[in-house]
C-alpha cells in the first residue's frame, strides 16, 4: 500500500531530467536539492556525466537505493521513467512535467496510462503538472517555486501551483514556517485525501489547503472526520460562487459541484473553511499557537475605549460573545484598577496603563469561570513598554489553559511586543476583527474536536417493496409522482390515509374509510401539472367521490389522450393551516453524492433560499441541526403564538429519507413537497422524483 | 461665524500650560510644535520664564496675535483660559484637558459653561478631552499622540483618541499620509459635521473618520450629502451591534441610536461605511489613487489560475461583476497571448508571462467597452520582473480613465512592483478579496457622486384635520388605533370604505353603502387587543349589522366597564388573499428623528427581520429602493405566479406617511399594519400610533 508520508522523508532523491541549462526546471530542482537536502541527490540524464558538479547517471536503473524520483523529462518520456521507477523499487515519484489531462486530448490518454503504471507498481505519485514538494525536517526542496521555506508545524497542500508560490513568498516575510508543502498538480494518483490522512498521522500541527475541487466527497468526509479530531484542517475551497465555480471549471477542467454541497460536506468533515488567503493564515496561526477556548465567552482587556467597541462589534458578529463577569471579578478589577477604568467587559485599563496593569487585569479575568478566552487589545501610548507587555502576555498564556489573542493596534512602536509574542508562537493582529475571527476559529475547532460522531440510524424498512415500486415506475417513465407514495410507507415516512385506486367504486370504498372530505388527484406520470388541468379536487364529500373519479379521468384523457392513467388517488384532507409546510429534498452532487435539503415551503425555499443542506447519510444530530440553521426556524418553534411543531418527527423523517436515497442510487432526485409539520407529527403530502432505471 | 479650517492654518500657536516636566502633556505638545511647525510657538505659563528654550508669557493677553491656543491647564482653570482667548481675539482653541462631560457631575456643568463661553466669543473650539490636532501643510502637531505624520491628501477625524494614535502609528509604516487629523474629544462645540463641511471645501482628497455616534443625524445627512458629491467620505461607525452599542454607550455616555438608523442615514448621506480599520484605509487609498469605474464590470488579468478563481469569487460576492468581453477583445487576446492562455475573463496570461504580456493583455481589456475597471493579479514567478510590471501598470493607469487595482500575491520578491505603484499613489493588496472590495467602494462612490438628489414630494394634504384628530385623540390616551384612520384619509393614504359610527342605525346605513359583507370593530382606545375580547367581527351581512353593533359594544362594556367606547367601525371587507400584507412603520430615533420602515407582514418582519429603513423625509427614489432592498421583494413582484403589486402606489404611501410623521412631531410611533398591496393599489387596514400630546 502506498504511503504518502514516505514522500517527505527520502534518503536518496533522483532528479530525472537534471540539467545545467539556465532557467530550466531541471536546473532549478537540482540546485534546490543540492543546497539544503540532508540526504543524497542523484542527477539522472543520459546526456551528461555530471550536473552542477554532481555525478550523473543515465537512468534510474543505475541509481542505487533511490527512494524518491523527481521527474522533469518531456511529457512523452514520463511514462517510461515512471515505469523504470516502479521496476527499480523507487517507491515515490513526483511528476513535475505538464502536458497531461490539463492539456486535453493526447495528454488525457497519457494521464490514464500514468495512473495505470502507478497502480501496477503501487507508487506514491504526486502530479503530474505539479510544482513539486517541500519537506523542511529533511531540508528537501523538490520544487521549482521560491525556496527558503522556514521550518514550522503547518503542512500545506494546494491544487494551484501559483497559490503555493504566493504562500511561500509571503510566509517567509511573516516568519511563518512549514513542515511539508505539496503542489497537488493533476492528482493522477495521490489527492487531497491522501495528504490529509498522512499528515493526520504525523507531527503536523495544522493541515492547510487550497482546493478547487474534491474528487470523492464521501471518502474525503470519512478521512477528514477522523483526522480533524486530532489535527485541525483549514481550507480555502475556491469557486464558492457561481462565477467562481465557472472560472475554476475552465481552469481545471473539473465539473463543479454545488457550493452548498461543499459547504455541508466540509463542515460534516470537521474542516474549518476560510474565504481568503489572509484568513487561512490568521486562523492557522491561532490554532497552532493557542489552546482551544474553554467556552465561547471572551474577555477583552484594552487601554482604549474606541478599539474596545470595535472588538465588541466583531465579537457580536461572530459565534463568540462577550463574557459576563462574575461579581468577584468585577470587585477585584475595581480594587486593582484606577477609578476611571471600566471594570465591565470590555475592561478598559485606560490610556496611562503600564504593562503591569494590563497583566493584573488579565490575571483577574482569566480566573473568572465565565471566561473561555481573552483578547488583549493595545493602542500605542507613551507610557506602555511593549516589550514588557509582550512578555507579560506570554507568561499569562503559559500559566493558563485559555487562549489569549493579542491585537496590537499600531505600527513600528509595537514591534517589541509583536516579536516577543510571535517568538512564543502566539499570533498578533492589527485589526480587532481579525483577532476575534481567529479566536472564533479556535472555538469552532473545539466544537469539531468535541463532536461525537453518531452513526446514521438504520431504520427497519421494506427495501423489497421500494425496489418493486421503482421497477414498476421506471418501466413507464423516469419521473414519478404521488403514485409512488408507497416509497414513503415502505420507509416509515408518514403519509395521509388513502390509496391509489383504479375504479370509481373502489374510490368510494376508500373515501368511506377516511374521516371527513377527501382530496382526489388523477395519477398519471405523464401529466406534470395536474392542478392546471383540473386533475386535483379538494374537499370532496363521500357522495361526490364516484362522479369526481370519472370527471378527473376524463379531464386527463381530454388533456393528453396518450397519457397512461394509473388511476386516482383518494387521500385524507390535511388542513394546511393546522401545520407548517416544509420541504425535504435530495439531489445527487457529482462530488458528494446524495445531498439532503430542508426548508420551509414556498417562498422560503424559492425566494429567500432559506435552506439547510447535509451530505447523506444524515445522522440524527445533523438532521436536528438542519432545523436550527434555518433563519425561519422560529416559525417552526412557536413564533407568533403558534404551537411548536414536533421536531423529533421531522428529524426522523429527514433521516429516513436520507436512508432511502442512500440505499437506492437509482433515485436521482426526490422532493417531499410539502411535508406538513404539526405539533403532533408530520406527514408527507406529495412526492416528485427522478429515477435512473439503469441503477436499479 | 466660526470656521474650523482656521484651526489647521494658524500662524502663531500658544500652548497654555506649556511645561518642561518630563512625561507631561504640556511638554509633549510644546516639543511637537517646536520641532516641525512652520509658524511661531508661544509657551504660556505664569511659573516660567522660558519653556524648552522658548520665551514664556504669563497669559494669553500677553501673547500677541495668537490665532490658535492649545489648552493643557488643569480642568478648573480651562474656563478662564478660554474666556481670555475669546477676549484677546484668539479665534481657535483646542482643549486637551479632560475632566468634563465624560467625567460626569461637576465636569458636565463645566462643559456646559465651556460651550457658553465659546458661543459668546464665537470660538472654533475642539475638545475638551481631545488628543489634539495635526495639520501637515503647516507642520502643525498640536497633539500628544505619536508624531511623524506623513503629508498626504486624507483628512481624518476620530471620536476615539486611541484610534488616532493607532492610525498614525500604523499609517507611517505603510507610507500613508494625511492633510489634517483631529481628535474630536467631547465635541462641546465643533463636531463631526463641522469637519466634514470644512474639509469638503478644502483640498482634502478623502474624508476619513471613526465615529461612535452622531449627535444631530438630520443635520449630518444634509451636510454630508452635499460634501460627498465632491469628496468621498469613508467612516467606521462602531457600536454596530447591540453589544457594541452598549460598550460605546458606557464608554462615551451617549445614548445609542439604532444601527438601522445609522445604516440608513449614512447611506442617504452618501457616506461609505466600513467595518474595520483595515478596510477603512484600503477603501480610502483606492478612492485617493484611482478614478471611479466606468461601470461595475471588472476585467481580471492574472498569471495564475487559482488566485484568478479567488478574485472571481470575491467579485461575485461584491456589487461588481466579471465583465463579459466583446468578441473583438477575445480575438485580440487570442492573437496576442500564448495558445494555452485563457482569453476569457479572468484572463490567464499563464505562469511564464513577462511584464510585457501582462501589459498587452491589460491594454486590450481596458479598450473593451464592456470593461469598467481592471484588476491585475500577479503571483510570484522567476520570469517576471516586478519593477517592470509596476511601471507598466502605472503607465496603463495614467493612459486610461479607468481604475486599475493591483493585487501582488507574494512577499518581498514583489517589493519593486509595490514600491513603484505606491509611489504613483496606487494601492496594492495581497489578498484578491481586499483588492476587489476596494474597487467595489470606488464603484459605490461613483453611484454616490452621480446620485441626483430629489427633494421629498410635498403632497397636498389636510393638516388641519390631522391636528384636530390628534388633539381629540390625545385628550383620551397617548395610544391611538383604528379610530384615527382619518389621519390616513387626510394624507391621501388609501383606506377601506367605511367609517366609525356611534349608533346601530348609522352602522346599518354605512353598511348599505358598502358592497358585500362588512368588517365591524369596536372602537375604544383603552382596549388594546380587540380580537381577544370578541371586539372584531368579519363577514357581517347587512341584516346582521344592527345586532352586531349592540353585541360588540356590550362585549366591550363587560370586558372593561370604565373604557370609553367611541363607537364601532364599519369597514369594507378586504380579501387578504387578493393582495400581500405589508407593513409601513415609523419610530423616532434619538439621533436621526423619524425613521420609516417597510417590510412584508408577519414573520417577514418579526422572525426574518427582512425590513428596509430610511430616515424621513423619504424621497421617491428612496421609497422605491426600500422595496428593492427586501430579500422578499420577488414576492411583491410576481414570484410563484402571482401578479405583481402596484409598486407605485406603495411608494407613494411610504412618501405620504413620511410627510405625515415629518410634519407632526407629536406622532412618536406609527404602524400601518397591514398595508395590503394588490396589483391595483394598496390599502391601509389598521393603524397603531403613540402620541406625545406635549408636541401638539
Amino acid at each position: 500500500m502506498s504511503d504518502p508520508s514516505a514522500l517527505f522523508a527520502p534518503e536518496r532523491v533522483a532528479v530525472v531530467g537534471a540539467s545545467e541549462e539556465r532557467g530550466s526546471v531541471g536546473r532549478a530542482i537540482t540546485t534546490g536539492l543540492r543546497d539544503e537536502f540532508d540526504g543524497e541527490v542523484v542527477p539522472v540524464n543520459p546526456n551528461h556525466e555530471t550536473v552542477l558538479g554532481q555525478p550523473c547517471v543515465d537512468g534510474l536503473a543505475e541509481a542505487e537505493a533511490v527512494d524518491l524520483a523527481v521527474v522533469v523529462v518531456p511529457p512523452a518520456a514520463v511514462l517510461d521513467v515512471v515505469r523504470e521507477a516502479g521496476e527499480t523499487g523507487v517507491g515515490s515519484v513526483v511528476v513535475i512535467t505538464a502536458g497531461f489531462a490539463e492539456a486535453g486530448g493526447e495528454g488525457a490518454t497519457r494521464e490514464r496510462e500514468l495512473r495505470a503504471v502507478a497502480a501496477e507498481y503501487d507508487l506514491n505519485l504526486v502530479g503530474p503538472n505539479s510544482l513539486g514538494l517541500i519537506s523542511t525536517p529533511v531540508g528537501l526542496n523538490a520544487s521549482f517555486g521560491p525556496g527558503d521555506v522556514l521550518p514550522g508545524g503547518f503542512s500545506f497542500m494546494s491544487q494551484s501551483g501559483a497559490f503555493v508560490t504566493a504562500v511561500i513568498d509571503r510566509a517567509r516575510d511573516q516568519g511563518v514556517g512549514f513542515r511539508h508543502i505539496v503542489s497537488l498538480g493533476n492528482e493522477a494518483v495521490l489527492d487531497e485525501r491522501d495528504f490529509v490522512e498522512a499528515w493526520g498521522e504525523g507531527e503536523t500541527s495544522v493541515i492547510l489547503g487550497y482546493l478547487e475541487g474534491i474528487d470523492d466527497g464521501q471518502a474525503f468526509i470519512e478521512t477528514a472526520r477522523e483526522v480533524s479530531r486530532e489535527t485541525p484542517i483549514v481550507l480555502v475551497k475556491s469557486g464558492r460562487t457561481e462565477a467562481g465555480a465557472r472560472a475554476a471549471s475552465s481552469h481545471t477542467g473539473s465539473i463543479a459541484g454545488s457550493d452548498r454541497a461543499y459547504e455541508a460536506g466540509l463542515d460534516q468533515a470537521g474542516v474549518l473553511r476560510t474565504e481568503t488567503a489572509e484568513e487561512l493564515f490568521d486562523v492557522a496561526r491561532a490554532l497552532d499557537g493557542l489552546p482551544v477556548p474553554a467556552s465561547g465567552e471572551v474577555a477583552v482587556v484594552t487601554n482604549a475605549g474606541g478599539p474596545g467597541v470595535m472588538a465588541t462589534d466583531a465579537t457580536d458578529d461572530s459565534d463568540l460573545e462577550l463574557a459576563s463577569f462574575a461579581d468577584g471579578t468585577i470587585d477585584a478589577l475595581r480594587e486593582t484598577l484606577p477609578e476611571t477604568a471600566n471594570v465591565y467587559n470590555p475592561v478598559d485599563v485606560i490610556g496611562d496603563a503600564p504593562a503591569e496593569r494590563f497583566d493584573k487585569a488579565l490575571e483577574i479575568v482569566l480566573d473568572d469561570p465565565n471566561v473561555g478566552t481573552a483578547l488583549v487589545l493595545a493602542a500605542p501610548t507613551n507610557v506602555l513598554d511593549f516589550g514588557a507587555l509582550g512578555e507579560r502576555i506570554v507568561e499569562r498564556r503559559t500559566a493558563s489553559d485559555l487562549p489569549i489573542a493579542a491585537c496590537l493596534m499600531g505600527g513600528a512602536s509595537m514591534e517589541p511586543a509583536r516579536e516577543r509574542l510571535n517568538t512564543a508562537g502566539m499570533p498578533t493582529y492589527f485589526d480587532p476583527s481579525r483577532a476575534i475571527r481567529s479566536l472564533e476559529a479556535c472555538w469552532r475547532y473545539r466544537e469539531v474536536r468535541d463532536r461525537k460522531y453518531v452513526a446514521p440510524a438504520e431504520f427497519d424498512v421494506d427495501r423489497e417493496r421500494v425496489r418493486e415500486e421503482l421497477e414498476r415506475a421506471s418501466r413507464e417513465t423516469n419521473r414519478v409522482g404521488v403514485e409512488a407514495m408507497e416509497l414513503f410507507d415502505a420507509y416509515g415516512i408518514p403519509t395521509p390515509d388513502g390509496e391509489v385506486v383504479e375504479e370509481p367504486a373502489e374510490a368510494v370504498g376508500v373515501a368511506q374509510d377516511i374521516d371527513g372530505e377527501v382530496v382526489m388527484k388523477v395519477v398519471s406520470p405523464g401529466i406534470q401539472h395536474k392542478s392546471d388541468i383540473g386533475g386535483v379536487r379538494v374537499g370532496v364529500p363521500n357522495e361526490a367521490v364516484y362522479d369526481t373519479y370519472e370527471d378527473l379521468v376524463s379531464r386527463a384523457r381530454n388533456y393528453q389522450p396518450d397519457a397512461t392513467i394509473l388511476g386516482v388517488q383518494v387521500q385524507e384532507t390535511i388542513d394546511p393551516d393546522a401545520g407548517t409546510e416544509t420541504i425535504v429534498g435530495m439531489n445527487r452532487d457529482p462530488q458528494f453524492g446524495p445531498v439532503v435539503l430542508f426548508g420551509l415551503g414556498g417562498i422560503f425555499v424559492e425566494v429567500l433560499e432559506d435552506v439547510s443542506v447535509r451530505v447523506a447519510p444524515v445522522t440524527e444530530p445533523e438532521a436536528r441541526s438542519m432545523i436550527d440553521e434555518l433563519d425561519a426556524a422560529p416559525v417552526l418553534r412557536g413564533a407568533r403564538g403558534r404551537d411548536p411543531i414536533d421536531e423529533t418527527a421531522v428529524v426522523e423523517t429527514i433521516q429516513r429519507l436520507s436512508q432511502l436515497v442512500t440505499e437506492f442510487p437509482t433515485i436521482l432526485e426526490l422532493d417531499v413537497n410539502p411535508l406538513v409539520a404539526t405539533p403532533e407529527g408530520c406527514v408527507a403530502i406529495d412526492l416528485a422524483a427522478t429515477i435512473d432505471p439503469g441503477e436499479l
